[in-house]
């Protein structure tokens, strides 16, 4: 429960070692010894963890298992899977059944490929004691046994449910190389004991509060405001009183106490200063507290794994110099790996990285220097500043000149910067007027010219390369929203000169690209580019999070689907007299209807995210008690304890923790020593390290090996279990 | 702005210093001395920081100015003036003008006799410089000066406002010894630069968003619920989409467009994800590092100020036992002391801490050792436990017999807790159960005899004054749970059997005293304990943040009140018509009517405290918007801000500090060694420490005396700045 779960164990050193033994006369190293090497070192650059066998054939295999050409394979199925929903029933494109079942069969054979490709990279016994494989497995069988029935059941016109459709996340979750998401789930597996507890006291307050509501206001004849009789049904008040900590209902639900006596607001008070205010943080700390002790030994785990494969790519190259000597990698074996691992790096890069690590100047290295190299390698290293601009190449006379040189003092000016932020405020006024004034419409092209004149002129005076490298977010983004609204009102305006027609969407498209242009100004204000980069920064961490958030939306928009489709419709026609109360009798008068929240139904995948995205920032569900039956409250419940007090938690935990990783973090020793290196070679350094690994990596000791670890022969892999 | 203000400096260092010279003779302390030495103890050990003169008629009205009934009155003053609002226009219960007045003068000069006494406790100079009095004379001054106008005009009819009573809550901040409170008002104070920034951050997205549905609703022709138009002002957007934040109009402002097209839908779910979801933690992330930050910072200089007392006070007891030897003070000069500052506590307690502090068992103790005093004071030793149960004294003979023991064996088991516990969960059954009913209705003197029974036993088994400690909190609740629930129902079958009456207020009483009952079954359950005791500990640090959120409430309170009163009118009567529109007809046909919120309105005191928290909750304000300006709307925006972006994050911010603080912390040294000692003389031990001061203070190294920082005369105070 608490331990990552320890498959994959019992390292396959006899490679390595094979290699220990010839001493005095270091023989040259094979091809095939580079390749392993080679993948050794890319797979702890990338925390990859698959003990795969080291046969030369197995290693191809194994290349070719991580290759990205069969991850984006695999993700395109994932995507069309779960993608299937919206043309299985109830759908938003209705297609017919045999057309599904075979894109689901697709499916299912390539994720088949996929585990079998699997298989044969790594040792049998190892594959059959990963739960992950057998959750696929499982799953993959379940899902067929299910088409068999429902293809057989829909043949013979009988009702049959598609249940295996909530089992599709979980191939999310376990085919794919979605380390962080298993992560993060496991993550949450192991907060739940001590959320659970603390639950537990929560809904005893809800329920001691609740009695005491019943007690206090179920004689007293109160009505709400639909004329029902108030807080009688123990069960009904304990359904509000929950509803109230989310503060859907507030003031609503005591809204009759308090007309009848500001006395009873008294109770109200206490209740949400308890449940609301109070509980809600501890839940918070809790998930905190889990979050950052688990992430903590996770990431630990993590470090010492992409260390125990240094160790063996160190194994596989090393040599001894001199009888007795220390075993070392020389600088020419050093390099013939990174070539393999990363062809794209220039050699002045190569060189820096191989004077770092050797700083001694010896030509080899030792184990220790070699094992920084999956570090070095994540360190983003842009050596483009002291290249000189194309132009300054091609016809240095002209690019020199006065003028010229004028022009790019005048680029690289704060004043610039600060015409443009002044271009872009009076932009957003124009935007602002009404766009059907001529003058106002013709001034958007007069914006879109400055806008590109100022891409163009930076590329004159910057590097391109250095300009759109690939941590330049705000060039990027510039460059694209600037281009896209040229294209955008140049189509625009072709369609409205040639028929007198515009096309909505498209103007849609240029306003929206018209405001994006704005936010560029944030970037000028020091503090305000601070903010924006921890963002930034964390960003795909956050899709982490959107992916956990649709495993649990999915599963819950498939089992909410089969339970209340088609009980709420939505009509377009506005004169249709069935739209007042959503198509259902049950729904005539009550707020739902008066609301018009008819749209926020069940009935087709897109609306039921949707719905349950509004269910997650307030959870309102009287409609669909109503429309079914009262215990339907429950899938709502679950719903609210689930995403709300676990998952958004656990996402405000993950903030909070960037937040302050990014107040308190100093660069690594790694970094500081690459940093000092290129100073003297006059490159500028951009910081590339995931947030995560930063957290705790420092707590590690660097002489600290996996090997150390694995005397038993059980070597914790962190990245094996499955949920 | 960021640092704690340095007032109160250059410490009076002659007094101590004067007694350094007579090193051989060692002259006997006069009794100036001991007062001396104890009221500097003493302060060190509640934490007081003030400057008093050394003279020892200064030192009598420092004590004078420190006792407990000149506290009570203080206290009680300040609530007088507050409570004053429920009195005056417009009031709760309606008194003439004069009689407020007269009242509120009392209290003025109440708070002018404290200023005064305080005044002739510390040197002139620096009463002068302290801003805290200036604020105190300022606030005074306006006041008389408000009330002198109001009084004027009112003598000649004229419309006049108490603009002063805004003032009010700066007494309850400045004139008490209300430490805490003006803590957390630094601490707001020192977080507000940061939180701004990210709040400009957060309103330039909001402002972005709403240009964006500007362009892509606006023209769409759209009507919301109400028939107006939707999204074609941009002020209302601004506004709507800043509720939306609030989620206090989730999914009201989404549906029309929604139901125009499920597209739209993506831009609601854009702006949730970073506003509500991303921007609500980053404020989080914000506010809560400002807030660990200053509260260390500010802890540390707490700390070091006690250890600059206990320095003082060593000063004046300190004695040279040999020529050249080291300064000590002997053990009947600290018993002496420690009688003065605790006259509670018991000899042996006293020899306890003396061995702990003279570990050596040498007959005196050195600095170090003496400052550890304070400290050790404030561990709670419970010196009951080897005291014999009086009975046992008594009649030994009864109290040891075989019946009697067995009793106390039974009373001492599990199952008699598990027996309870089963009793308490079927009294819940009973109380949900109908009370009319006979039978139920005498099943509760069962219970209650039961439950009585139960205290009778622990009281036979336990010895009184351990069952009853002060910090046995569940003891306290059953027993005076239990007699309360015994005295009200007693009182209540009386009045029911006399006349056949049941007054309504006694059994809401008796039926809420039975319902708390039911807590104590968390008691039991280890898990539950130990976040239930983590709570109660945090509760004093909770009524600061009572105190703060009082603070705020009443300043808009205040406000809210010139602004709004009498715009929305409660009816009692169901059948008045004006009920339906609440007695303003700008409200004909609104949500706020409809729903029936009349009573949320800004007519007394007490209705815009219960207003004000459920905005906390829930800002919805659109019923005051209509029924005075659209301006009005910044009144709600403005609390928003500073109640829940700021108010509440740091309040979330401290439950989650003290929690992992619960998680994390291991006990003091002090502590083990204060333990270590107890275990040889075989006592119980309780930790007391507050929890705030816990989290720091094992930073400070223990031989860091203030002294060190004193250098340059400035010793910085960390409590004498005001708001």
């Amino acid at each position: 429960m608490s331990e990552p779960e320890k498959s994959e164990n019992i390292p396959d050193e006899s490679a390595g070692k094979g290699k220990e033994i010839p001493n005095g006369g270091n023989p040259a190293k094979t091809k095939e010894d580079f390749d392993l090497a080679a993948v050794y070192v890319s797979d702890a650059q990338y925390n990859r963890n698959i003990y795969f066998d080291t046969s030369p054939q197995a290693v191809r295999l194994y290349l070719l298992y991580n290759h990205w050409l069969s991850k984006v394979l695999l993700y395109f199925f994932i995507l069309l899977d779960l993608s299937l929903a919206i043309f299985e029933e109830p759908a938003v494109f209705s297609l017919p059944i045999w057309a599904t079942m075979l894109v689901e069969l697709l499916c299912l054979l390539a994720f088949t490929i996929r585990l079998v490709h699997y298989a044969k990279v790594i040792p049998r016994d190892k594959f059959w004691k990963d739960p992950k494989n057998i959750c696929i497995i499982v799953t993959l069988m379940l899902t067929l046994v299910d088409m068999i029935i429902y293809g057989a059941l829909k043949a013979t016109n009988c009702y049959g449910v598609r249940w295996s459709r909530v089992l599709r996340p979980l191939l999310l979750i376990n085919v794919t190389e979605g380390r962080q998401l298993r992560r993060a789930f496991r993550s949450i597996r192991n907060a739940l004991p001590q959320i659970f507890y603390v639950f537990l006291l929560f809904m005893f307050s809800v329920l001691i509060f609740s009695l005491m509501a019943l007690k206090l206001l179920g004689k007293r004849g109160l009505k709400t405001i639909d004329g029902a009789p108030y807080f009688t049904n123990y069960l009904e008040i304990v359904f509000d009183l929950y509803v109230l900590v989310t503060t859907a209902n507030s003031p609503d639900v005591m809204m009759p106490a308090y007309n009848a006596s500001f006395v009873f607001a008294i109770f109200f008070i206490v209740y949400i200063l308890i449940n609301t205010y109070i509980f809600m943080s501890v839940f918070l700390a809790v998930v905190y507290n889990n979050y950052k002790k688990y992430l903590k030994e996770e990431v630990r785990q993590l470090v010492r794994a992409k260390r125990h494969k240094m160790a063996r790519a160190f194994a596989v190259l090393q040599e001894q110099r001199e009888e007795g000597g220390e075993l070392v990698v020389t600088q020419a074996n050093w390099n013939q790996v990174v070539r393999l691992v990363r062809p794209d790096i220039s050699n002045a890069h190569r060189e820096l990285l191989w004077s770092v690590s050797d700083d001694k100047n010896q030509g080899s290295i030792g184990k220790v220097a070699f094992v920084q190299l999956a570090d070095l390698l994540n360190i983003e290293v842009i050596t483009l500043k002291s290249r000189p601009h194309p132009l300054h190449s091609l016809c240095p006379a002209f690019y020199l000149s006065a003028p010229s040189r004028l022009l790019c003092r005048i680029v690289q000016h704060r004043a610039f910067v600060i015409v443009y932020d002044l271009i872009i405020l009076v932009n957003a006024v124009f935007i602002g007027l009404d766009e059907e004034n001529p003058m106002i419409a013709n001034s958007e092209w007069v914006f879109l010219a400055l806008y590109l004149l100022e891409i163009l002129l930076k590329l004159y005076v910057f590097e391109p390369r250095a300009f759109f490298s690939r941590h330049s977010f705000w060039n990027w983004f510039d460059t694209i929203i600037v281009i896209s609204a040229l294209i955008a009102t140049i189509v625009n305006s072709a369609m409205k000169s040639s028929g007198g027609y515009t096309s909505r969407q498209i103007l849609d498209i240029v306003f929206i690209l018209r405001v994006l242009r704005l936010i560029r100004v944030v970037d000028s204000i020091q503090r305000f580019r601070a903010i924006i980069n921890t963002l930034i920064r964390i960003g795909p961490m956050i899709l982490t999070f959107g992916q956990l958030i649709i495993v649990v939306y999915y599963v819950f928009a498939m089992l909410g689907m089969e339970l209340f489709k088609g009980k709420v419709k939505f009509f377009e026609d506005p004169n249709d007299p069935a739209k007042a109360y959503c198509g259902n009798p049950l729904l005539k008068d009550t707020a739902f209807a008066q609301l018009n929240y008819c749209k926020n139904n069940f009935n087709n995948v897109v609306s039921s995210f949707i719905l349950l995205l509004e269910l997650t920032v307030v959870n309102q569900c009287s409609g669909f008690a109503t429309v079914t039956h009262i215990s339907a409250r429950i899938f709502f419940v679950l719903f609210h304890i689930l995403v709300v007090i676990v998952i958004i938690n656990i996402f405000v935990a993950f903030v909070l923790e960037a937040f302050f990783v990014e107040y308190s973090v100093d660069k690594s020793d790694l970094q500081t020593s690459l940093e000092r290196k290129i100073e003297e070679l006059e490159l500028a350094v951009e910081q590339y390290v995931t947030v995560t690994t930063r957290m705790f990596e420092a707590d590690l000791d660097p002489e600290d090996f996996a090997e150390n670890d694995d005397q038993n022969g059980n070597f914790a892999n962190p990245t094996f279990s499955s949920v």
